[in-house]
């Protein structure tokens, strides 16, 4: 349950663990198992009672959010006991959903838990961001920042996959290794241990920057920024490095920059792309199937352990998807 | 001529008249005597060697912009002495200019002066920031900011035609009023007299921004920002507040806003939008003939008073259209 607002930093304090009884199973319902459970920064802005694009959560309601259940038992003709479905279901460990809220996903080529990352949410917010918005062109210098986050491993990816050059910002030596090693990114930078991020984007991206691919936000953002190319495409994916701040803080004006380089920015949430979310899903299935795309997941065990994945967010506590498994 | 590249503030010492010889009139050239040219904010850009939509103006020789002037003789078919034309040429008295690079105007509904500015790149340049990228809906919110300039006042009009609400914020009382009774804005913020235009825009906008139209940057950017709609969108058209200043300097970091709003930010110059430009002169032309758009223009005179009318622009010296008359 969401226990109190946060104000600033969550913590184990906001949230509770409570007991309660289900009722029976209706006709149309679903009784159901999580077995894995997503946990994603957007879910910080939910908790506040802000303007955003999301409804806030309810206080001392239970969290919600993408997980894959098996079915314990069916009121419903098409969907069976022992199937594993997918869809936005609360933080329980057992609930009862309406079978026309899920859907049946097929674990035969890549783990269930894919279906809360690369082929869900996830994988769709990089594909509409760098895709959809980014629209990017072969031969183009492509910078994506948390580039080894969830979003921004699979967004890296599939710039490399459109033929552009790739360089990932990311907080340790171990994330950089991994993408390049792995995710097959040009470049790294570590943004805890470089001086001058700026300087290190501009001699990495002698031509400028055509797109960032923005999670962050903060002075790394900035460094990027001043470093971007005439008509270059800034999806805003993620601000994280400002989620639990009261205040967004000062930083250098952009205006100047945005106006001068004729740059589009836009920030988006994955919702309002419903139109390209086939399009997209079938793409990345393809990608997933030739073996061109990688996923990668942190899995923290144990259902108890969601808010303590959940705070590990923000402090660079995962590489690719962050999932619970219960 | 462009006599020194201006470090921060241009000044009278950032020009120098000289007199030259012109060479006789050759097949395909026009000779022609200026009668109306233009002053610009962008020309500011072009003055520094910085990187910037433009090439930077060459030192040591003629500023060029767009100019009317009168046929003093021709060697084509297709115009006469005595035509009025416009097109981009240098500022000279009298100049020899290719026939090619200059269209003839029809002064018949509209004095020569308006295809410098509601008919000519300023015209164009409101409407591709207000229909092509704001896309106005009936009943949405527009801010304009330099709302009385040669740009916004177009801007304004064009909303109001699109149906919107439209706010105006400018520098004097006089120019507020001429936004609401001649241009038929509906609201108007004085920003230099205003304590807190951010509450001002949130008291006058119950339910948010929905297209900000900038053309100032800055201060006053920041609080109409802080004020905008889910899905809004801003066409950055300029940033008159920082054209003069070396460092962009600091303000309010607005990314969580784009974000989470789901912000458009597009800067652009009018000249990547040419696809558009007979579809905009054609409207134009029309709302001018049906008395639903105004002209707008302050006109100095004199061909020497060049500079001075230019620097006026970053003085707040100019309502609508800055023209000077030779």
């Amino acid at each position: 349950m969401l226990a109190e607002r946060p104000e600033g930093k969550p913590t184990e304090k906001t949230f509770r663990l409570e007991k309660a009884t289900l009722p029976a199973v209706k006709d149309g319902e679903l009784l159901v198992r999580g077995v894995y459970y997503s946990v994603d920064p957007y879910m910080r802005g939910r908790m506040s009672d802000r303007k955003s694009y999301a409804q806030p959560f309810k206080l001392d309601a239970p969290i919600e959010g993408s997980v894959v259940a098996e079915v314990l038992e069916s009121k419903t003709n098409e969907i069976r006991k022992g199937d594993l479905v997918t869809g936005r279901m609360p933080w329980r460990r057992e609930m009862i959903v309406p079978a026309a809220g899920v859907k049946k996903i097929d674990a035969s080529f890549i783990s269930p838990s894919a279906y809360l990352g690369l082929l869900g949410m996830t994988g769709l917010t990089a594909y509409v961001g760098m895709i959809v918005i980014g629209k990017p062109k072969a031969g183009e210098t492509v910078v994506v920042s948390g580039a080894a986050g969830a979003v921004g491993s699979v967004a890296g990816q599939i710039a490399k996959l459109s033929g552009c050059r790739v360089i990932g910002i990311a907080g340790s030596d171990e994330k950089i290794d991994l993408l390049k090693k792995d995710f097959g990114f040009d470049e790294g930078i570590n943004y805890k241990t470089e001086k001058d991020i700026k300087a290190a984007i501009a001699k990495l991206c002698a031509d400028g920057v055509d797109i960032y691919f923005d999670n962050v936000g903060g002075a790394v953002s900035d460094a990027v920024l001043f470093n971007l190319n005439f008509h270059a495409r800034v999806p805003l994916c993620g601000q994280i490095s400002g989620y639990n701040d009261t205040d967004p803080g000062q930083g250098p004006r952009l205006g100047p920059i945005l106006l001068t380089r004729s740059v589009l920015m836009q920030g988006f949430i994955v919702g309002n792309y419903q139109q390209y979310f086939a399009e997209g899903i079938s793409k990345l299935t393809q990608w997933v199937k030739e073996g061109k795309l990688k996923n990668q997941e942190t899995i923290v065990n144990g259902f108890e352990n969601l808010p303590s994945a959940f705070l590990a967010l923000f402090e660079g506590g995962n590489t690719g998807k962050m999932v619970v498994k219960a």
